[in-house]
């Protein structure tokens, strides 16, 4: 095992494995050494804790290490010292993605053993296939008819008529009074966080975050050069301060990850202190489509009568996670420069045939029906999952009871030690969730978070079982 | 006609016509006043070149003009004083779109008569739309397949299977040996344009530009806050020089939009400079796939050794305009940055099933096959084309002979005052097309360039025509 360890290692110092290559499977290298891929996995988990190696899972193992000798060989390229401020920031960014981190370290197991509870995805078993490529074909169909002049009635800000259709889906279900010309259509909700955040805050500027928030809100911050004023949760949602900020991201509905939900006396307070520093809120209402008890919430959007508040909502929880498309509401005020600045990147619409598809799902109540339809499932799977981690792991974990949503949280009852030992078994077990973690000057608090939506009920009961055998150790 | 005119004039200036409304047609207004059509066009002219009014074609016309009144009242609202410079740069700039000012002055004209040069689009009655179309409805049918797996291993650098055989396209049609993992597959050629001047220029910094260039290009690096360095052309492309600057864009194939082609000497100049500079070069091939007489000529990529030259290209010209796929080859030391920063604003690819589409269009031969289909049919056009403006508009016109790409380029022989006498003949006569200008301490010199792909054979004589007829009065 020594003997395969050094050999990588020396032949990526050596410039024998370059930077981003990809390794043999562990199947072929214990074939070709004689070696039980135990043996290889241990190997190739000790070079990716040094950082040698890191790997993707469902792509495999690559070279991660870049060697001086390498380096050297490439003086006569391009240097990346030389990229912007902007472009420097953006290579500090992305390294530090969770998400890559948590799926390096489960090779070990085969996929097919795996309970993922970190893929934040519908369940698309129960996806009605057959009416939204219906809608698909005819709009293929149609499109050779398009003339040039309907096209060019279509501005970045997206096709008419899926931005009357969200407006009315607006009205009637979040109670948003809003026309179809202050909503722009985004690929995801990501463009437009990256965007509005560029538009409103300098490099050195304040920008107010919950903590922990959605790890591209603070990607898209960071990136602009401005600093993150990270606002505490206290189980009722962000605790309202004097920020002296240019603008502030806020999960309302439903805190993400941690579910809390915002009262209505510090949703008033969050306004007033936008209106006194003339800032901008941005809510994120990210899985509004979902509750399962109680009334849906109100949009803090609703409550802004002086266009302080950005309302940002994407379909990424109710259509096939392929359709890249999400939708920002607009103060007056900003809508024509939120369009110039979509423009810069992409003159014309992206993922065209998808919005007026989804347009024509939206407008016939397919879109509403089939909302309905998986709240009833997601109603199902929601109550057993929270029942059962409330019966099997209520020792070490803290649950968040907001009915709503697609995932559960809770926050870890022990100490840091506690967690990464659970964290550690949970791996070995073969489960694996999202995490966050919060600091302050005494402590650290962790936090997992499961989605369910597409697990079926044995893979749930199945990966609660592995979690609480994960917290065997500490009982 | 003067009370109409005063009448519209206060309404906006006491915001009772506010800024974004839509005017009335003119149509309506005419029934409306007892006047005739033709006097409301007048009056709209007038307020349009007075700021008042814009008009887009195809949409009508709008009001243009904020009054005073009306911003007072918004002092409640968010003020977009408060943007970042960023947003600031983004705000002066699209407003000078040179496309939006063409199209705001032909309304007096039903778009039946209207000879348009200006539409920079492929000939789609010659497309193929049921091989195109086919190939979509099997990506929509075989979508539900698509394990969660299958859609983890596409990054937001695009489908690895159109990344492959955008690759292979390279290599055989366009001399450049590359890999598939050094190509990002982009919404359009501007998102590559806009990401990659974000990524290298800082506020400040110098990057040249061509003069005249397309204005995508200016406009993404006035957005970053770096100053253009706009340089020279003198019928053989770019003329070199020691810029002190970071980036250089540049157009070597057919220089955008004189069509002038450079040198092979200038292109190694070029290089030599970036080498010494440590700066980068952007080629935009933006319509290499069309050439009518002689080699196709190389890019300046093929020459590259040291990674300092990014390529881009495009699928606007030879597909339909509402697919908007276009791809940058990265040097190595670039390409993850480069994905990185796409990912901020897109996690995951947009336009994926296009993305698919045209991965097996171009795998299965269907691509090339069209191209030179269209190769066949736009020679037709052009030499057609190119005869007719040589033969009735060489007085007035110096027309460039590069046979190759979607436009004919030609600069105006006359000073400022008879090219634009000669341009409002042309708008009143029904034609239009694209236009630039290049200014030195001396004099301004003007070119026009007509896209003719779109264009149908009588078309093309009877818009020649129209531009004869423009010219008469300088005769």
């Amino acid at each position: 095992m020594k003997a395969l360890y050094h050999a990588i290692r020396e032949a990526i110092h050596e410039g024998n494995l370059l930077h981003g290559e990809k390794m043999p499977s562990t199947r072929e290298l214990a074939a070709t050494y004689q070696i039980s891929r135990g043996t290889v996995n241990q190997v190739y988990d000790m070079l990716t804790s040094q950082g040698y190696l890191h790997s993707q899972h469902g792509r495999g193992t690559f070279v991660a290490y870049q060697s001086e000798f390498n380096k050297e060989e490439n003086t006569t390229q391009y240097s990346t010292q030389h990229l912007s401020a902007w472009g420097n920031r953006i290579e500090q960014l992305v390294q530090t993605t969770p998400q890559r981190h948590t799926q390096s370290t489960v090779t070990r197991l085969t996929s097919e053993a795996l309970i993922d509870f970190s893929k934040y995805q519908p369940d698309l078993t129960k996806f009605p296939y057959d009416e939204w490529n219906n809608r698909l074909y005819a709009e293929v169909r149609h499109r050779e008819h398009y003339s040039n002049t309907t096209y060019a009635t279509v501005d970045s800000l997206g096709e008419p008529k899926l931005r009357e259709a969200i407006a009315a889906y607006l009205r009637r279900m979040r109670g948003i009074q809003v026309d179809s010309n202050q909503i722009a259509v985004t690929a995801g909700s990501m463009q437009a966080i990256a965007l509005l955040t560029q538009l409103i805050a300098d490099p050195g500027d304040h920008v107010v975050t919950e903590s922990p928030c959605y790890v591209g809100i603070s990607q898209a911050v960071l990136a602009t050069g401005a600093k993150l004023i990270e606002a505490n949760l206290d189980g009722q949602g962000i605790v309202p301060q004097d920020w002296d900020a240019r603008m502030l991201f806020v999960t309302p509905s439903r805190q993400f990850p941690t579910g809390e939900m915002l009262s209505l006396e510090r949703r008033r307070t969050l306004l007033d202190w936008a209106h006194r520093h003339d800032a901008l809120i941005v809510e994120d209402d990210y899985d509004s489509e979902f509750r399962y008890r109680g009334m849906h919430v109100e949009p803090l959007k609703t409550l802004d009568k002086d266009g302080r508040v950005i309302y940002i909502g994407s379909f990424t929880k109710t259509l096939p996670f392929e359709v890249r498309l999400g939708y920002v509401v607009l103060p007056p005020s900003l809508s024509d420069t939120f369009r110039k600045a979509q423009a810069l990147y992409e003159p014309r619409p992206v993922n065209l045939l998808e919005q007026r598809a989804l347009a024509a799902f939206m407008t016939s109540g397919q879109y509403e029906r089939h909302l309905r339809r998986m709240n009833r499932l997601y109603s199902r799977k929601f109550h057993l999952l929270l029942k059962l981690l409330k019966q099997e792991l209520s020792t070490w974990f803290d649950w968040v009871e907001n009915e709503a949503g697609l995932h559960v949280f809770g926050w870890w009852k022990g100490d840091s030690s506690s967690y990464y030992t659970f964290r550690t078994l949970a791996r070995t077990e073969g489960v694996i969730f999202s995490e966050v973690s919060t600091s302050t000057a005494l402590s650290k608090k962790h936090g997992i978070y499961l989605s369910f939506a597409h697990l079926s009920d044995p893979e749930l009961k199945e990966g609660v079982l592995r979690l609480r055998n994960a917290t065997r150790s500490h009982v």
